[in-house]
């Protein structure tokens, strides 16, 4: 059943430039043994606000108010810096969530809105995740089948029942059962009246972070939401591992059967901070290492390199030190990004970029510019932009682009178009130049990316050291819902 | 869990006026067959907003929209009047709920207003409840335990769980086997993809009719309800039916042990419209008769009899043509009630009360008045309209309450204060007198009401013919969750 | 220019059955020498909420924080009863005003709400005004010609200008030569640092009454703003006064050339409270004396005398005591009056008025009744009010109107339609019975209605007691702008 | 008088990054020649939001609908993307204006906000302002003394009185009139029923360009909003000059006395956005040439040039490129910047710079850093950012300041601190290196700053260029205002 909360619009929803990109689903952060612990959370998910924008919600408790929570549609800072609401949210163990719609359908639902909370036998939960389960629609139609009754359309909610359902005695033990039965992609954090837990898929596909300030304990989506409250980085929660943290301190475990990790590569080309550290590595620096491969496979003769601001930025400098032709800002970005405006009568050429970006017009005239992307999705933002250079005047466009072409969707907790809208699942390199319009255009190539992360040899097809269906098609895990519904994976040969 | 929506806090929490009378929790309202539907069901909740001002919500199904649902705090003129929200809630076939708050607490929570939907394996379903379960507790104890999740902290919600567990093959089968185990007062419109569903309990506690409007079938707590619309009425359902209103027509059922009915007798005195008919009689004529009868019981010579309003108005009529002593307007009553207003530092005596009404000093000046009230709760706000009467320089004031005194609390559907609050409880009728400082008190007695209603001996203290324990503290079904928490039936002897 | 402020809906804009009554324009109240005076103000603007429902603003000045204000669309008691507000009005002087759109257009404008306010070389000023003035348009051309910039469209901002270009010395002087260049109605509360004033126009047309509370005293439009905070009334402001309130008493003045009091009729008819007290009469008592004299004027054998609610009660007392006819209440009112529902697709017929009125059906079923109103102004509601009444079965219907037919415009602060949608402007009594459906119409004479007031003669055509050009055509002073405008006076023979 | 409006917080109140920056005040923009003008200022103003976050406001004309207006807190993007609104605002003739408030006070003011409208005889004008006139009290305290009543506090209001006093028989022969009687600073885009006016004062102290769009005229502070409408650039208005625009063409006047222009300086140094072009130069490249000027003045050897962002880029850019040293993202900027969050009762160091920017630590660490920062006001910022560099290990740290010392307030429209919270203005460059905790700190000299922007012998002290007080005291006007408020110039011999 939908509810139509009628809320404002997405600013997204109808966005050339941010609807031309991938979608990260969520951002989770958690908190334990700190006073007003909400307040901490609402900071960290405002670190975490680019991997989800739609939505953000937190579940607090204290040992007087019992659990108390808020789901709001917007951004963190416009709901979550209210006095009064935050004051709803007493105690000192929090968890938050930020998404990022995963159906993009119309008529979002703030019941959808997670953390997701449940009253179990010997007490309640509250869950956040990240990530997307591979066999929600087959759990969820059992569950139905047994008078489960569900409170949303969200995948997500499937972990909570199947943990209401569970025989275990503690809360740990039914998460761990539940979680035993889902294929996919999570970075779950949980809490309890009083534990903070942390729980990683086998192949570790979304991060999952552990921090302290003071005598507080963090767990967080990324680094940056470790560094907004001033807490230290302590060490990633590992693939395949649950931490529970109490006041007794950290215990970990392994209920899962062990697995080769696969971390996501799309979290160090696009979805992560560049001030981020990831897997030990700082995703600025490997950004900009992977600007400088891309210009030693494909250099090009040109008077500036620019980024198309702001996700390009770190791989143009990177090229540029490669190449030594200089870094400008060709393309300047309105920081007051916002929603749709009304469209006048007569045309505005390309008015959903120029509502974000401008050209850097007595910059660019006259000269030969390389832009710096780092990624082409469906390819009418990049066609945009190369129009609007093009009319500044621009004597030559070179497009170099920070990842390589986008083939196949991700059933793993990114939000991708359906494959016959990703340009490059429809065309080849040749074909997507002369679509754009410019005079040359080079995607990093996937041994070039590898290289970058500093995989010395590349990507070893046996063994992919990253999930990167998006670029390959090779599903780790079959994708059984999408599977019923039609979806057909590469050919083996292929 | 409690997610505290800042909603308007509710205009009623502080109100000295009326919070010194009993308040009915439900409204509910169905139809079947008119394009549009949820639009009729706006105005029929408009109709029963008497029922329950706190909050309202409406689910209607369209065959290509599906089930779609609205919750709103506030008034039915203030929410669902709104043609971009109507526009959510397409079809041909709508239920809707309007609520008091059965607890009173603090912090109320959307998830808590109904109806309340469930997806089961052969589709979904919406109810909606007015009454109220005496089991509810241990029902929902148990339905944890086999793992189900309540979304709401509602007692209703646990039918829906029922359901949802039973293995009936249609709804209508699964709903029979779910209110089976449900114990207490329940009047319920529900829906399917093609079904309107109406059942009242056995004892027919809270009301429950049945119209029509062209081809259109309608269900609805009042016949007021149908009035709005234009709908002719056809029949109440009875004690122990249930019906099932289709394409095909209306089928009735009898799922439960039958035994002797005892509808509601606070529904006469104060809760329903006087413009309904229930159980045949017009509420506004027996509540004229009260009044008649009660100038038989305990007259007065006097100057004028006037009405505390509006609810006092029919019985003060009654009361003014038994007697001969002229009917007039003695307190008028300000229409546009509404919140508390910032009680400025000089104190104003009686300010809530003032709010409301206002005694009409010149008419009053030096008459002996007779007051006439429907019921005395707490006894507050009498004493508050005494002391406005008496300044303005009533030479007499005498109260006549148009039921008995108000002695034990209801536990099928009324919102009733503990039983240290309700004056009669702890005073005799003199003692009320003297704490009220009035000149003369008369409460119509057990017997004089039920002549009004038309029982020539009064009271059957063997057979009741209806449910009045708020007065004689006669419990027909032992309230055994209340028993739990402590609470003390009459002793036997009583 | 207008602003549009897109404030929600006036609730009576499309109401069918408020539209069909005059409106008046507005209510004043002011306190001096009560700390927190502002709430005081919000109390009694609450108690006027009647005289206009669109708007209401509240002044405060106190010596820390100068001149404050807020004006806000929408009732009293959703606006002022706010803390956060409230403290952004401090001190112990305030002035307050609500108000119903003078011209009906739609987009209202918050500047147009008032007090309005001047910073003059003295000092500030603001000023709340209830009438009209007849010579707006010309003053407003005028001073802009001079230079004047008007915030608003309101015809009252026209005294603040004058004021403004006074030569006076004290801003009681600017305001006595300011409202001597002012034709037609005025009851204005003004207020400067230290001073409470109170101006009345010669010919008295609105009411504005003097009060105290402890050390604080009061103006405001009637007694039963007095009567909300419990303070005394101590006597009306005469017309053609201007009284000076400031810590060191009660300065009374008499700026205007003295002329004939002649205070509105409608006051008495519909406008005021019937438990305020206006000339010395008790407003109920003079309506219920209207209804006696109907009876004596247009006595009919029926079984009921029912009144159109709220405003015909007291008249429908009177007839029904002195008919001996039973009174009861044969239409109910629903007291959650509201905003316009969306229409069904499928007609619902008279649906406006059901949203507020419903008929008794059990009780009209086969009767003859008397329905008593207080005036006709469109007729469109009475004819589906007749309507309804014949649905559910009456035998006959007779109206009885409480005033004389309403056929011409009021210049001097009521809203009233053009003459061509005046009923009875177009119609004979006979052609409106036979267009409202009705077994029998009759109209209080304007003699009778006189009597009512006291006036054993009646009406004295050559200095009639009251202004009363809506039912005679006589003006008492020619309404400049409007002639201008077109207007056509009654012929000097009629 | 204050009428508090209960608006959201102004973000940036309590906000130390931007706390700590000069702010301008106004942006302006008009169109004239399209139909549905206003949508194009509404992306007209949301290109210059930079220029004013914290209102804006529209005003259209339509010869059917007349002049409209909407008025604004918050951004553009929040406010003028609404239909609803937009469809307020018909006509192909309209101007806007976006502000900073120039006071900062408390209780912002609907009725400051711009554009202003008038009623004069001949017709309506509206106008908007960008500056700030220097002996406005004084005009204010005479109109007032005249009887003009002022709707708001902005002094810009003056004007439009001013042109409603004046004899001149059209709109801009008034406007001639009442400029010539303002001293300060205005660029002013103004508009009648039929014309589009822009005036800049002979200072030309902020920009005003004109453009086309097809057959529209546009004017407009700065190029970068002609951009985002695909507009073409024509020309800059002249110092002195007012154009009239109207169907008929464009018409060019020169009101006043002519004197030596002196546009501020601090508009290529922070306040315009880096892809416009202001007095024919790009201020992307004479940001980057300060740059590159600052490399040559104070060079120091270090492992990386990094940017305060986004201010800082252009001239970091320039830095690099003199000095080779790489350029480098030591800073992340949080892109979701938003108002104040609560601070947890733990306290967190630094948190209002934590919501913004955040130190790449990964990068920084152990290494030598030059941060390159526009300018330098309070100094509170520096200090966080320097305390949360060397946090993160910075080896060193020197900071380049791509502006002189800031000593002087700015009367010309300029939003300053009074002088003891200029840093600069109470310490020597030493003191504040030390204050500032880092290893060394420079200024570009006022020289090095006239050479970036093209002055090959620096300032000419006698007749500098630019108007650029708040870097040297030299006022080219006398601050009348401020002189009798107390302020006290620059001793003549200094």
């Amino acid at each position: 059943m939908s509810e139509r909360t009628l809320h404002p619009a997405n600013p997204f929803d109808s966005d050339d430039l941010e609807g031309d990109k991938l979608h990260e689903e969520c951002g989770v952060f958690g908190i334990l043994g700190v006073a007003d612990a909400a307040n901490f959370v609402a900071l960290g998910l405002h670190a975490l606000q680019h991997r989800g924008q739609e939505a953000g919600g937190i579940v607090s408790y204290d040992p007087d108010e019992g659990f108390n929570s808020a789901r709001r549609f917007g951004y963190v800072r416009d709901n979550f810096t209210n006095a009064t609401l935050m004051r709803t949210l007493p105690g000192a163990l929090a968890i938050g969530h930020v998404r990022y719609s995963t159906s993009g359908k119309k008529g979002a639902v703030i019941r959808d809105v997670q953390p997701f909370f449940g009253e179990f036998a010997m007490g309640g939960a509250a869950i956040a995740h990240n990530g997307n389960l591979t066999n929600a629609i087959q759990l969820r139609r059992e569950l139905i089948e047994r008078g489960s009754i569900f409170q949303s359309s969200s995948d997500s909610e499937c972990i909570i029942h199947l943990m209401a359902r569970s025989m275990g005695r503690t809360i740990p033990d039914r998460m761990k059962e539940a979680l035993r039965q889902c294929e996919g992609a999570f970075s779950i954090v949980a809490m309890t009246r009083s534990k903070l837990i942390g729980v990683r898929d086998p192949m570790g596909v979304r991060p999952l972070v552990m921090g302290r300030l003071g005598d507080a304990m963090i767990l967080a989506s990324e680094t940056c939401a470790l560094d907004i409250i001033g807490a230290e980085f302590i060490r990633e929660i590992e693939p395949g591992e649950m931490v529970v943290i109490s006041e007794k301190g950290v215990e970990s475990f392994r209920p899962f059967e062990p697995r080769r990790p696969q971390p996501c590569i799309f979290e160090y080309v696009y979805f992560s901070r560049p001030d981020s550290v990831l897997g030990g590595k700082s995703v600025y620096e490997v950004r900009r290492e992977i600007g400088r491969q891309l210009a030693r496979e494909a250099p090009v003769d040109a008077d500036m390199v620019c980024p198309v601001p702001d996700s390009g930025t770190p791989a143009a400098i990177g090229y540029s030190q490669e190449s030594g032709i200089p870094f400008e800002m060709g393309i300047v970005r309105n920081q007051y990004v916002g929603r749709t405006f009304i469209e006048p009568t007569e045309q505005i050429r390309n008015m959903g970029v120029r509502l974000k970006l401008n050209v850097n017009r007595a910059l660019i005239r006259g000269k030969r510019v390389i832009l710096i992307d780092d990624s082409i999705v469906r390819g009418t933002t990049s066609r945009k932009i190369r129009e609007m250079i093009l009319e500044a005047g621009a004597a030559e466009v070179h497009f170099r682009i920070a990842s390589p072409p986008t083939v196949w969707p991700c059933f793993f907790g990114i939000d991708t178009p359906d494959r016959e809208q990703l340009i490059a699942a429809r065309m080849s390199e040749t074909e997507i130049r002369d679509y754009l319009g410019v005079d040359s255009l080079n995607y990093i190539s996937i041994d070039g990316l590898y290289k970058a992360l500093g995989e010395e040899n590349g990507r070893d097809p046996k063994a992919p050291a990253y999930y990167d269906a998006v670029f390959t098609g090779d599903y780790p895990i079959a994708p059984v819902d999408m599977i019923e519904k039609g979806f057909k994976l590469k050919p083996a040969a292929e």
